[in-house]
């Protein structure tokens, strides 16, 4: 089976409030995350919510990055899709863990685009 | 159990190659997608790559939509995440489906933010 992007799915949790409300870090976080992972960064957008949390993403080459935050309760969830084999979405996840003083990282990898072989159709999963 | 947003993962295959190519087109799907959904689109950014190929995100108050196309393999990934009641992200999912004229759609639907009390800490899953 061959897959053609490798999506994971991250639960942070125990982060420090002040980073998750702060937009301008957040975005620092994610954009330095997907450096350190070996991504090519095109473009990053970020936004601020009322009262707190902020939501942003960030698209790579090689597909994207996203994140919201509850600051209120210490939560970021964090989604990195990746393509190819350069980049490791784990890489970016662990790195955002860290940076937010996360106390704990429950983290799935998924599959997209499952294909039995890269020239042939589909098959259902 | 009380999930802070609930994630839709959206495994669409047998789609017109034409559309999947077409950055304005899958662009406009995305965003008619999340207002059909009833979301609040704050911003949007796509990037066609070379040869061939799509990546987009649309932010909304409520979250994120994301796609990212292989028009050669007629296949999208999607991926919607919603908070709050009001927004469906299946909802948007089926619409995208609808548009690209793909002849699968394969989705998952995972929670996330899981906690035991919104007003305590978060558990392990």
């Amino acid at each position: 089976m061959h897959a053609l992007g490798r999506h994971v799915l991250a639960e942070i949790y125990g982060c420090e409030f002040g980073i998750l409300n702060d937009e301008k870090k957040v975005e620092e976080i994610m954009v330095n995350a997907a450096l350190a992972a070996g991504a090519d960064v095109r473009e990053s957008i970020f936004h601020k919510f009322s009262p707190q949390g902020v939501s942003g993403v960030v698209v790579i080459s090689e597909s994207h990055l996203a994140v919201h935050t509850w600051p209120e309760y210490g939560y970021a969830a964090v989604d990195v899709f990746t393509c190819g084999e350069k980049v490791s979405p784990w890489e970016a996840c662990r790195y955002v863990a860290s940076e937010l003083g996360a106390a704990h990282l429950n983290a799935t990898e998924v599959h997209r685009g499952l294909f039995a072989d890269p020239h042939q159709k589909a098959v259902n999963l």
